[in-house]
């Protein structure tokens, strides 16, 4: 047996090993919640540059799903995942409809009666640190570590030779090809994912780190290799974040 | 027999129903004349941009046939539907030449003689109303109903669950997600349909009750429906652009 | 046997007498460098509008692979050819590499001793005409040909009927449509390729007189005709680019 076909075998193993994984809750939930950071920063952009709630609903699906939906175009998945599991669709329609309600009260409330939210943000300043954008930031980047995991994941459930070029292509665009996607429907000639923001790096980096060990690491250690990563990931792309680090300019 | 399957059963029916439907030739008409509105749509900004003629076929492809396209990736039809139809492509193209040989007609004859078009501009004066581009908000209108039947229809052929979500949201793309991505490929960061034209919410709409229909209603009620939609959305659409209605902002 | 049928035959042998030429050992030279010099366009434009190292990738990845991965989907290939031809992803990641670091021993060098690269830029300062920016047309019309020769043997190879429209269509696509989409994720609203430049009508036009060879020549003469676009497409290219030549306006 060469290299090659231990690197398959070790790959099917990897496979089952992933799909316990993915399909585990604890993992549903922190990609649902990645899901939902990616689409309220579109529904940020959304309100700031004044798109109407259709509008918000497309800046809001583009990141969550636009880039997973190539990626299975690539891999060859007929139909693409977004049609088999209609859960993220309804997860994002669900989050524009709430955006806009909490949106409509805040307006309502505002300059009336002490409210709820303002208790929220009184709480929120006294804490200083946990500002609400900080929460999103800190969502966007588990989004950026589950979306990461899926995206290696579908290579190696595709049998997409050589991992080591899928792996990481398919973590960059399940990560952080929808969010480059949402900007070009905004026009935006400084799309911040190409221009420097260390987001794309990064999930290209554990991608290829995790393929990897699937490839050539015992099939057990690859759990352990995923726990990494979603610790990992966010860590750094926070690190960077708060550093205000960029990518080298080419 | 619990609600789902009898959904399913109503969506079977539906199917042959809807099948009958969209192959009349009545409703080929209708679906042609807006797909030629929707060329005409791109042809029109190709010409006030100074696009080239390639650059007008890309114009007027994308409004008609882009938005499809999206859609049958997502359903999984395979190869998709423009492949299988090519009069389709052929008519857009056919409609650029023709537009072209009008244009460079009406250029000849300016100011040398008293001209067909003068005359039918003349009739057209003295009618007052119907103005040219009266007639392509009226031709693009029918479009609009008539790409919303064939995007519900896909999701029912094709057996997206729940219809509830992928009828709409398949009327919304066959019917605007084309002209989304004609002004995305013009670099148009204030994209009409994402900023307040009531034009995917009414595809969405109708799209939602057609769904409603076909999933909840006997099946001989869907070719009432079909008639429904292509009567209220282009009715719909003509008042929200005559009152110069918009969607509410994000 | 009718013409349809005659003309269904000769395209059967045209796909067997393409398949061999495709695979050629030539062929694939001047494809790798047609793919090398599309990627290079696009790392150009990275250095001067100050891409990541990141997006400059993108940049590079979207003339070279981009416009094949959409006719891909329309010709119904499933996985597409960049999954199955990693070679193609693997060369533009290497060009952008080597690029990258080229430009860095550049700015290493610069000012300090004479160097490789200034002896290169004298060498070609002394023969005058042939700058590397001329170098690069130069490829860039070797993969407009080649690209165009490809384009035409997916659309014979997936039996698209009727010849006649897919030839060109996937002609233009997989030669041009990746580099217009370079630009509208540039947002660039005077998308070159659209506004003027001769660009994918010679993809078009050769495509078309390469179509008319298959369906209505000897099978025989195909080769020839490979070999003809081979040679008239960069001609035709080069000829109108150093003539400044424009595409006439809608």
């Amino acid at each position: 047996m060469d290299i090659r076909s231990g690197g398959e075998c070790a790959a099917m193993g990897a496979s089952a090993s992933f799909g316990e994984l993915v399909n585990a809750p604890w993992f549903l939930f922190l990609d649902l919640m990645g899901t939902v950071a990616f689409a309220l920063s579109g529904i940020t952009i959304a309100r700031a540059e004044r798109y109407s709630i259709f509008g918000a609903l497309m800046l809001a699906w583009l990141p969550a799903l636009g880039g997973g939906l190539v990626m299975d175009v690539i891999a060859g998945r007929n139909p693409p995942g977004i049609l088999e599991q209609p859960a993220y669709m309804q997860a994002i329609i669900l989050t524009v409809l709430a955006a806009r309600a909490v949106l409509w009260l805040i307006d309502l409330a505002r300059g009336r009666w002490l409210f709820f939210f303002d208790i929220v943000r009184w709480y929120l300043h006294a804490t200083r640190r946990l500002k609400p954008s900080t929460l999103l930031v800190l969502f966007d980047a588990v989004g950026l570590a589950s979306f990461t995991v899926t995206g290696v994941f579908t290579a190696v459930q595709f049998n997409c030779h050589p991992l080591e070029l899928w792996g990481p292509t398919f973590a960059m665009m399940n990560a952080s090809l929808g969010a480059i996607l949402r900007d070009v429907v905004r026009a935006d000639a400084h799309n911040p994912i190409l221009k420097g923001s260390l987001y794309a790096e990064i999930a290209m980096a554990a991608g290829l780190a995790l393929s990897l060990l699937v490839l050539y690491a015992p099939g057990w250690m690859v759990g352990y290799g995923v726990a990494a990563v979603m610790v990992a990931v966010p860590t750094a792309r926070l690190w960077c974040y708060s550093r205000d680090l960029r990518a080298p300019m080419f």
